[in-house]
């Protein structure tokens, strides 16, 4: 079996069904990586698990598939949500590729005072999510909601879940004493490069459901505090935690 | 002042002294930024902190500046070292760029089983350090190593700085164990795309000075794993521990 080769295969998979695979999956695999019928790779579904997966036909224009061995059950990333301003297109892509890594279960674009609102392509983050939802070997995808206005989200919270959001003036807790216990469902808020308005650090800082952390002395572009907040709630309060390989 | 311009000049700066800025520098302030005689910006020195500078004289070829003002003395960043296995050029960029916003002292490109070495450019990745400290508001400069093959550095270790090596086969400890009580002087070994050769994980484990660290049950990129490492060892023994601002 291929060992590099990982696929989203988002119709619901079971063992010996058949299946046709989307043009895009179709081409990459027969054109690009060139497998043949008999060759196998993985796939997952995002809804039950992660499979070895063979084809079983090829043409030039359709490849079908067979799910031959479940190899793991379906676990979810932890149900922590990312709320980010988009940025310039590079930084955003980052942002949206380190937060599949460092396992969001959904994104949410928010626009606020200071946000750069040119351009939010849903379907870009979409294939970037998916792309690298694959490569870093997740089971599930994250959602990505459409864009909201920060004020907008704010005023239909569910008070159940924490909102963390990253003080760039820094009058938030640190770090550690923040994420020390702060079990999930909880949500990071990371600002644009401008930071927040005057106006909406206080209106954060008065919400009871929101917490202002506090990134350290230096200050960090928005992609690092993105990544860097999710690595410590990850670390402290999230699935690496006690995370040890099972075999 | 311009609240935006903050440069760092190499030279040991001394209040009411008079300094020729460099023609890069110069370049920078008289065209693009298009600064004149009186007007004033941030500078540090790497040495004995920062100052409101201004400029007193300029023509077509020199900017001759004055620091008027000493605004914050010299602290340095923790004493945590970033090993680093060059990648893709992009990606190397961006280890660069978040190991000096995540405050380490020094850099030093490792050459392992799987590095990529085409290309190790030292004056590019000094260039990249200098900017993002401008940017992220350091007062030092980290040092950059000219690179070295990985056994060679492990060889005539410091055995009084504790090498913390990101485990991509997932033995190691979780973050949160394996930083809990790490203080500097510390380093933080993270390997290419390709993970470490059995061998150098082999040798990595028996090492005493050395210490496994998992990072969660994804699979994370080169650049990822680097600022994740950094923020959560800063996070839980570096210098955002108990970090309020000041005033």
């Amino acid at each position: 079996m291929s060992s590099v080769i990982r696929l989203y295969l988002p119709e619901l998979l079971s063992l010996e069904q058949t299946y046709d695979l989307s043009e895009a999956s179709h081409h990459y695999l027969s054109n690009v990586m060139k497998l043949q019928v008999g060759d196998s790779f993985y796939g997952f579904d995002g809804q039950s698990g992660e499979y070895e997966v063979q084809i079983i036909s090829q043409n030039k224009k359709q490849t079908q598939v067979k799910a031959i061995k479940k190899i793991k059950d379906l676990s979810l990333s932890p149900d922590v949500w990312l709320l980010f301003a988009p940025v310039k297109k590079d930084q955003t892509d980052f942002i949206i590729q380190k937060a599949v890594e460092l396992g969001v279960r959904k994104l949410i674009p928010v626009l606020t005072r200071y946000t750069n609102t040119d351009k939010i392509r849903k379907d870009r983050f979409l294939a970037q999510s998916i792309e690298a939802s694959e490569q870093c070997r997740r089971l599930d995808i994250p959602t990505i909601e459409e864009a909201i206005p920060l004020n907008k989200l704010l005023s239909q919270w569910d008070k159940s879940r924490r909102l963390y959001y990253m003080d760039e003036s820094r009058q938030g807790l640190p770090v550690k004493e923040a994420f020390a216990k702060a079990p999930a469902p909880i949500a990071i808020l990371v600002g644009p490069e401008g930071g927040f308005s005057e106006e909406e650090l206080s209106k954060l800082r008065h919400l009871e459901f929101s917490t202002g952390v506090t990134l350290g002395p230096r200050i960090l572009r928005a992609e690092t505090a993105v990544a860097a907040a999710l690595s410590c709630w990850q670390a402290l309060s999230g699935d690496w935690v006690n995370y040890r390989e099972q075999g």
